[in-house]
């Protein structure tokens, strides 16, 4: 039996075991955006640095401005130096309501179609996908006592606020972490039975806009007509940022973006993606990009614009009539490659201030502003990579970017000088960031031998 | 000392005492629109029928399917039998954390401009108001022996949720209530120092919606660009109600308008209201409505639309990245005489439907549907009135149609062929329906006052 061949073995037989791992750490509310789960965040970098100890990395929880990082650094040999990036917290799981069990108390459901899942708040995204890499190592290291390359292992818990500490991080400390390739589990599967290998990811810009008139609540009895109401005014305001044709109106918008090759919208053309396939499984048919775009080329190579919240005046039971002093949205931006996220901030911006009436004001907050990038056809490792897949899923990765985004990649590249490998088991239907997230059995175990795989092709010589 | 002078001798000489009985009122937090707060309106009702048993009134806590009203019939004599409305119930107080002090704790607070002022929930919306007239029957009945006409007082708890049950009520009982004139303070001065007699009030019609788009919450990173997202349906249906003169774009929505007779107009613009008084105390300068209407015109003659609130995706700390599967808002409008409130709501449900894409579904929840109302100027009651309140303030009372609506006085005209007679206190720096609610003591004693003056009168021969 290979060596690899006895690792796949040593993952299997350990299955149960390592979701006995996962779930003690899905069980931690390690919600980042929120303050009041300060603590569960240091508990949940805690459980990892704990468990990484345990597989034969030097493990340190090193402080932040904000939550703290993970990084474990082991392994050696010739193979290239690798930077895996995960992240420890998770979403808010508002609403509570829709939650058929408790968000932070795991379990194996079985689905619809027969499929076994792991259900709970970051079961997926990303606490499973970070364990597959995790539990990958530790077989390694239980076959053949020591871990397959020299890896730094780097697990922050800010990736749901937009890693904003961690940039920080990773400049003052660029020396360290400048290694030859970064790993992320972080993205998806192409289908349940086809892997895939990100290529790519849009960038994010977020703001949070606060639209301010009167100096207080008014009766719209009295004042309704004269009063000038900010909850009309963000309306009309957002209102505005897409035309009919589903194109964002913002002077200079689409400016740096950069027409795809005939050739390669034509492949992107021939991966299937259909609405029927894509938007049915969640409630929607049509889909609501630029119109003269293909679903494809709306999800993951176009620049979008989404309302991610908003709120103003009475939102009670009830009636009442109140014209408020304030009103507040969540507007963010999947930006593309070439596109500078500084400039369409500053774009966005501009556009909402000219439409702010005198009598009102507007006041902004960034969340976020990360650039998208690209990894080159050309990288060795993502031959190795693909073959390593093919080889698990007996079926040929898809290789492709998509619409996401993963707020650090982009410092690996402009800081680090660094590429990243992305490759992930999460599936369309996995609720991220929503009520009853779930990551399939078959994701997870199969992820984890994956990552087997790909570390045993990366450190072949 | 004539009679009524013994009257108002009583009422300087009852002050104190006035005040305790409205605090123990304010005291007790009679939400109506939060159904948490039941038992508290039926605390505000009790009180309310434990006092007016005290004067004379023989009282009744009648029962609807919403808060109970209460009922009080007292006097006699040959003058015109009043029926005299008012409401127990209070508005929400969020945001809580913008008052000075508890909203259910009153408290005599000395303004900066050295009026002192009642300050609660309701102190003037509408317990103050309605004190007003209690007080000036108590003294009638302390200094007489008897109340100074034959009256019946309509104490209701739900004004602030659009009277709904209260409709019902009184067709169920319109021939107990098919008096002579109603009576109404819920209304306001015209500035500190000028009565004022309200002789139209514009109507509600207040809708509420919610949009869905997908069956869940998505990831943005996932469908951004592809899935609709019910904020941004939201937004541009909201952001279309106005255009960029401020006049309202549903269609047939001022078909039904008069215009005013031009000496009205003048006699409007001759009020003196201004941007600089009316909109500068609440930090705004300018008029948000109609371009080529006065703001006299804009705030009480013309029709308007307001959101008074509005809710989707997240909106706690922080940033996430969700297409929210829906968003809601309330919207209402202003509607003044002969625009029928059916066709209005009719209307503009019908222009938010020709918005909803495809792929969404919209509901509506109708919490308010009442026309406007005006009183004639031929009306005898409105000139004993006119002099009762010169007599009270040294100056002739503004008489005029103002913006609000108190939903029960249409139907006092449709369903019992009654005018009302609608006089109040209120001031513009009230804060009414936002934190730190005042009434200033002014307006509550001179109101009490200016009540006896005139039901003395109206009980003339």
């Amino acid at each position: 039996m290979s060596s690899l061949d006895a690792v796949l073995d040593r993952i299997d037989h350990n299955l149960d075991e390592s979701l006995e791992r996962l779930f003690a750490l899905l069980r931690i509310p390690s919600i980042s955006t929120d303050p009041a789960y300060r603590s569960q965040c240091r508990d949940a970098a805690a459980l990892v640095a704990k468990d990484l100890g345990t597989i034969g990395f030097d493990v340190r929880v090193r402080e932040t401005a904000g939550h703290p990082v993970v990084i474990g650094k082991g392994g050696d040999g010739s193979g290239p130096r690798v930077l895996f990036y995960g992240h420890y917290d998770v979403q808010p799981v508002d609403p509570l309501d829709l939650w058929h069990t408790p968000p932070f108390e795991p379990r194996i459901a079985t689905l619809p179609d027969g499929r076994r899942a792991i259900v709970a708040r970051g079961a997926c995204d990303d606490k499973g996908q970070a364990m597959t890499f995790i539990e990958a190592c530790r077989a390694f290291r239980q076959v053949t006592g020591k871990l397959p390359l020299p890896m730094t292992i780097m697990i922050e818990g800010e990736e749901e606020c937009g890693s904003k500490h961690l940039f920080g991080f990773v400049r003052d400390n660029a020396a360290e972490f400048r290694l030859d390739l970064a790993l992320v589990c972080d993205t998806g599967m192409w289908n349940p039975h086809t892997p895939m290998i990100t290529t790519g990811l849009r960038g994010l810009v977020y703001e949070e806009i606060r639209m301010r008139c009167a100096d207080r609540d008014l009766h719209s009895g009295l004042f309704g007509g004269a009063a000038q109401n900010p909850i009309r005014v963000l309306a009309k305001t957002l209102g505005a940022i897409h035309d009919d044709s589903g194109r964002i109106t913002i002077p200079g918008f689409y400016d740096d973006v950069r027409e795809l090759p005939s050739a390669v919208r034509a492949e992107l053309a021939g991966l299937g993606l259909t609405p029927e396939n894509f938007l049915e499984p969640v409630g929607l048919k049509i889909p609501a990009g630029e119109k003269d775009r293909s679903l494809f080329e709306q999800i993951s190579t176009r620049p979008t614009c989404d309302v991610n919240g908003i709120i103003g005046g009475y939102t009670g039971e009830g009636a009442k009539t109140v014209i408020a002093s304030e009103a507040s949205a969540k507007v963010s931006f999947r930006v593309v490659v070439d596109q500078e996220p500084e400039k369409v901030r500053d774009a966005f911006r501009a556009f909402v201030r000219a439409r702010v009436p005198a009598d009102c004001s507007v006041d902004f907050v960034s969340h976020s502003a990360t650039p998208a990038i690209l990894l080159s056809p050309d990288s060795p490792a993502l031959t190795r990579a693909r073959d390593a897949l093919a080889a698990e899923w007996g079926k040929k990765p898809i290789v492709a970017g998509i619409g996401g985004s993963v707020p650090i990649v982009g410092d690996f590249k402009d800081v680090l000088g660094m590429d990243a490998l992305m490759v992930g088991f999460g599936l369309d239907d996995d609720r991220v960031h929503s009520p009853n997230e779930k990551y399939d059995l078959t994701s997870f175990h199969k992820g984890t031998r994956s990552w087997a795989r790909i570390l045993a092709a990366l450190a072949e010589q």
